[in-house]
């Protein structure tokens, strides 16, 4: 049998004080408050996210890629924001007290996530009740007084980025669903482990934050897929997109099975999950937009223009068509 | 048939939207972040809280109580570190869309009590997932430089003291659960009605700050039941308490209530939900603070005092016991 948490104490003092012992102000997490001190001359970016098993995540993944996972997805919209990781309060809800190895596998992927993304736990809130096991981060980050970006002051003619790779957590996501489709895509056993992984651990583009600070007019995380979120980010500049398919950077084997199945491109374009950056500045920056990004080693590729004509439009060896804002929608 | 809400975008737009207005930094909840500038010379305060339907507040309770509740205790953590509060994120989560009746006055209860505690939403996250609507708030607060309270730093000698009365809400759990032993309760209706209120809406006792500055050695706020929560702060200063039973701040219902059921005066000992705060301070600060509370008509009690002897116990007319710990275990 495995052994399962016998208190809330035990969930705290074995489990989660250790993931806030580098934050003073937590108190190891024997207080209700946290205590928070900003450095001076910046403010404050804030966000909330929630994954809940069987809906953001699979109740059978690994217990460190949900842990992961909770917190990159946080950390993900503050590195569109080009903030700085700080502190992260936590609730947790679980339906049934979990095991000690479950316990001890989700804080190894926390701690993991805490390193890579320099980010430190200060608070929470861990309950029992029933339905999926859920995990609601709040994320707090910095960013220099005066230099916050917004997702709507993309103006048209400035350049479109997009951070990394786009498709390959959809496609992992299809993968680890053991869709029927995914049947005849033939791929190596590592292709198709890379592409899982790529849709367990999304990497927030945190290396970003300079070229964003220096050059951009507008940035999103790409969470719900490249055309729903580019349609909110033309919709909040009053403006319009026009994408280049031919410029979508995808990995070989995404591109491999996207050239024998439309549908992948379809994913590519509208499949969620991938966590890359969406930025947009001046065409007059984008030649100092690739050479700083080569020098950190982030992939940066430009994929269309703004346009002062309303709406989406993506640009096919075929001719141009519109680009449908379709993607997840969380309701 | 009532209409359910169609989309995320109409719940946001229509019923979250308004309650941000007055924080900028928000931008209408259109962006994934907040942004959030605190004054100059201050620390934050963060606290977090999840309410669950048939955990933390009953599934038919009045929406507007559901939504003062659920921010509410949050405030009340605030309140406890003599904190100003100023932004929260509030994470929804429901197993069907809401209504549009629901979410009207579910709103109208939160628009309350930002107003009551000044303080405003500055983002969050909405989702459809099964399990009982929950409501995740993460609050933040101020406090100048310096200036935090902890739980920690009671000292033996220090006089206890709690804020307003205790006891009211259990009782008020109890007629609102209408468990078989409140039959012979006999109260009147308004009694009845006055305690089921203190449950459903607590009153976090923001007032009190100037006091917990000036005087306070150690505050927490009494959600879990004052024996299990006096043996937390006892535990934290690594030392004892002595509370007299006769001095417990109780309501003309409930102290005739007690006065014939001895499991009422458990209720008060035990019993959650007060949301009262529990302090300590010097015994020589003790008719400084009667004075400051008298001036802002909030009642503050001395119910005992700290000592050297761990343990807690209870000075009652047939002499001292021990008091057990216990109260609500959220686990």
């Amino acid at each position: 049998m495995p052994r399962t948490i016998a208190s809330e104490e035990d969930l705290i003092r074995t489990y989660l004080a250790p993931l806030a012992r580098a934050h003073a102000g937590a108190s190891d997490l024997a207080d209700d408050c946290a205590i928070f001190t900003p450095a001076p001359g910046t403010e404050l970016i804030v966000t909330t996210d929630a994954v809940a098993a069987g809906v953001h995540f699979f109740p059978d993944d690994a217990p460190e890629d949900i842990a992961w996972k909770a917190l990159a997805v946080n950390v993900s919209d503050l590195a569109a924001k080009a903030a700085v990781p700080r502190v992260y309060q936590m609730a947790l809800s679980f339906p049934d007290a979990p095991t000690h190895e479950f316990m001890q596998r989700f804080t190894s992927g926390l701690a993991e996530a805490q390193s890579a993304f320099a980010i430190v736990l200060s608070g929470g809130d861990t309950d029992r009740r029933p339905g999926p096991m859920t995990i609601t981060i709040t994320a707090i980050g910095e960013i220099p007084t005066g230099l916050h970006l917004t997702r709507d002051r993309a103006r048209p003619g400035d350049a479109i980025f997009v951070t990394g790779i786009l498709g390959d957590a959809a496609c992992g996501l299809k993968l680890r669903r053991e869709d029927a489709d995914v049947r005849d895509w033939r791929l190596s056993a590592s292709e198709r482990s890379g592409l899982v992984a790529r849709y367990l651990r999304p990497e927030p583009r945190l290396a970003a934050a300079g070229i964003l600070r220096q050059h951009a007019t507008a940035a999103m995380d790409l969470s719900d897929g490249l055309a729903k979120d580019i349609g909110r980010l033309a919709a909040a500049a009053r403006a319009g997109a026009v994408v280049d398919a031919a410029r979508i950077p995808l990995s070989p084997a995404v591109a491999r099975l996207a050239a024998s199945h439309p549908d992948v491109m379809d994913l590519a374009l509208s499949g969620g999950d991938d966590y890359e950056l969406l930025f947009t500045a001046p065409t007059i920056a984008e030649t100092a937009i690739a050479e700083a990004a080569s020098s950190i080693g982030l992939k940066v590729t430009r994929i269309g223009t703004m346009s002062d004509q309303r709406g989406l439009r993506l640009s096919t060896p075929d001719g141009e068509r519109p680009m449908q804002p379709k993607g997840w929608d969380h309701f």
